[in-house]
């Protein structure tokens, strides 16, 4: 398993309700994938949200934001951790 | 304090002794503006490096990095965590 950064652009005004629902809808499916989505941050004013995940491949979790209704913008794998 | 999640995109080919010693050169340097990195993730692929901090403000983050010798191309708040 690795770790993967996720960005979405386009979340304008996203409430801490929202990102949890968000979050919620890719917990229900991920192990269909074997992903693991660990943290998301957001930031409502610029509409930009970071998702910070394990799993097989950016594909993998390109797949589960994607059916969970929120197809995300760029997926980076981040091998090297500080 | 506030989180805050700043992006650098031109850092192609960084190993993990590269990313250390970039993050020791923030964190010798940060409590002049009261600022705390907590996690940098890279993509040495991609070239692009995510840190995570805590801090008074986006501009402290900035700072920070440029006198560290690595400007960050954007940094965001991240209000909203789950």
């Amino acid at each position: 398993m690795a770790e993967f950064m996720d960005t979405h652009r386009n979340m304008k005004g996203i409430t801490a309700e929202q990102l949890k629902a968000a979050h919620d809808a890719d917990l229900a499916i991920q192990a269909e994938e074997d992903v693991v989505f660990k943290q998301a941050w957001a930031d409502p004013d610029s509409g930009v949200v970071y998702c910070l995940s394990e799993a097989p491949s950016a594909d993998a979790v390109r797949r589960i934001h994607e059916r969970a209704g929120h197809a995300p913008d760029d997926v980076h794998p981040v091998p090297i951790v500080v």
